[in-house]
């Protein structure tokens, strides 16, 4: 057997992307010693009960002792005071990576912090599910999915193809790109359907009480899609929008901006316009599934 | 073998609702008789290609003639001119329904037209798919979902009862409420959903020609699950949002409040209003799931 990609790999966080990632580790022997790094004492018993780490510890700095590859797994909000902790126990040429939804506000939360010779390689592999916690991941999730790593100007090209490795043995299409971009496209691909998945479903918890069984009862007419994506970790969206304020602020004001415009089209009776539109998004979703990612 | 529920039954419109409805009274015997009536010639032939009717034509008129059954299964902006072509071929104590996503245009553009002795019982079986067209149909679309029957005051039981059956055959939950009532629960559950992922999708093909490509690839970040919504039948859904004005509007200005609310919450930076959403939010999924209609 040859030599594992990763010697020790320290996962901060063990959630639904953390967990998945420790299985994909497991699976195909890609470190050779796993250890998770998890706050809450309820997740370090799942984590222990599911076997997913050699080492288990609440404590970040033990974790990213002696690591070759660290990994941020938690929500964004706790990066900068992880990054802190890590720091003084980094040994030279480590990797640190991440796999937020936000790269802008990750790698000015990190990167500060690290002392020269640690190379960050901050990454986000576009997987997930409505479901958190560490029962929740699986190995299965990255499959056929992107992972976009936002390397820093002058960062090294090793770490970068090791980090790109990892995603590709976890299944993943590996693109790069810059982080500012990533934030505005990620913006709207998944931001704002976020943001408005939980709006749609806030406006119908506040409906009075006789209405409210009803749209659970016919919810099968659109509105349980929304409830899916509405069903997300709320602390890691919370994080992500406040993070990624300016992107989805812009991309909210376009939405806004069209919506009005069709509600005057609804008031107005104007359905040449409506269906308009309707034809030209449904040509989208064809795109999108030649492009196979229906 | 038992007498069919219905002798002749007349189909107006044969899309994925219409051709579904058509494989559930062939694969149950429920139709001494189908009728299938479409204006296009396309859909016609797609019709005697699939085998769905025992008699196929463009007029109306014929179609319904000595029918004990007739169901509007056309764009609802249709549906004024069809009751004015079959009324004068209906014979006494035919039935007349549909499926229509919104009863109280149904009722108004119908009910005038109607002689006396033939009873009229909306209906709405709330099943679907993003797909159109007689191809897309099957008869497993209607199972374990609910039609919404919206009887007029004074209406014939008989009559109800037996279109009830025959959406019951088809494997659905039947109830019944008033048209108005029915309007607003769907304007939630159904209208303003389509709307917004109507809209949003639209505001990603707005976007620069860059950008545009990557919103594509990058579209499992939830994007994905509102193209599907928004590629929906176009014709349909312009006449669901013209036919239920009143409360879609209405709705839509609830939901407008609310997302204007997150909107400042963002900007501000005020992390624990969202994240209190997104836990409410969070517990309206579990509902549905309980419901069983996840």
């Amino acid at each position: 057997m040859s030599a594992p990609l990763f010697g020790r790999v320290a996962l901060i966080g063990v959630g639904l992307i953390g967990s998945s990632l420790a299985r994909v580790l497991q699976r195909d022997g890609l470190a050779g010693e796993i250890v998770a790094c998890a706050r809450s004492q309820a997740t370090r018993d799942a984590v222990a009960r599911l076997g997913l780490a050699d080492r288990i510890t609440a404590d970040p700095a033990e974790a990213a002792r002696d690591a070759d590859l660290v990994v941020l797994c938690t929500p964004l909000s706790a990066y900068a005071e992880i990054a802190r902790r890590i720091a003084p126990e980094l040994k030279p040429g480590a990797i640190v990576s991440d796999v937020g939804s936000v790269k802008g506000a990750a790698i000015r939360d990190i990167a500060p912090a690290l002392p020269a010779g640690v190379h960050l390689v901050p990454g986000h592999p576009v997987a997930g599910t409505e479901h958190s916690g560490p029962e929740a991941g699986f190995a299965e999730i990255f499959q056929d999915r992107w992972c976009i790593l936002t390397p820093l100007p002058g960062g090294d090209d090793a770490a970068l193809e090791r980090v790109s490795l990892l995603w590709q043995a976890a299944g993943m299409k590996v693109v790069t790109m810059d982080a500012e971009h990533h934030d505005m496209v990620l913006a709207i691909t998944s931001h704002l359907p976020h943001l408005i998945a939980y709006t749609i479903v806030g406006t119908a918890t506040d409906l009075e009480e006789t209405l409210k069984s009803e749209v659970i009862k016919f919810s099968a007419g659109g509105f349980r899609d929304f409830t899916r994506i509405a069903a997300s970790d709320p602390v890691m969206w919370r994080d992500v929008f406040l993070a990624n304020r300016e992107a989805v602020l812009e991309m909210l004001q376009r939405f806004t901006e069209d919506l009005t415009a069709l509600q005057r089209a609804i008031r107005w009776g104007e359905g040449d316009k409506l269906q308009e539109l309707f034809i030209r998004t449904r040509a989208i979703r064809r795109s999108i599934i030649e492009a196979k990612q229906a």
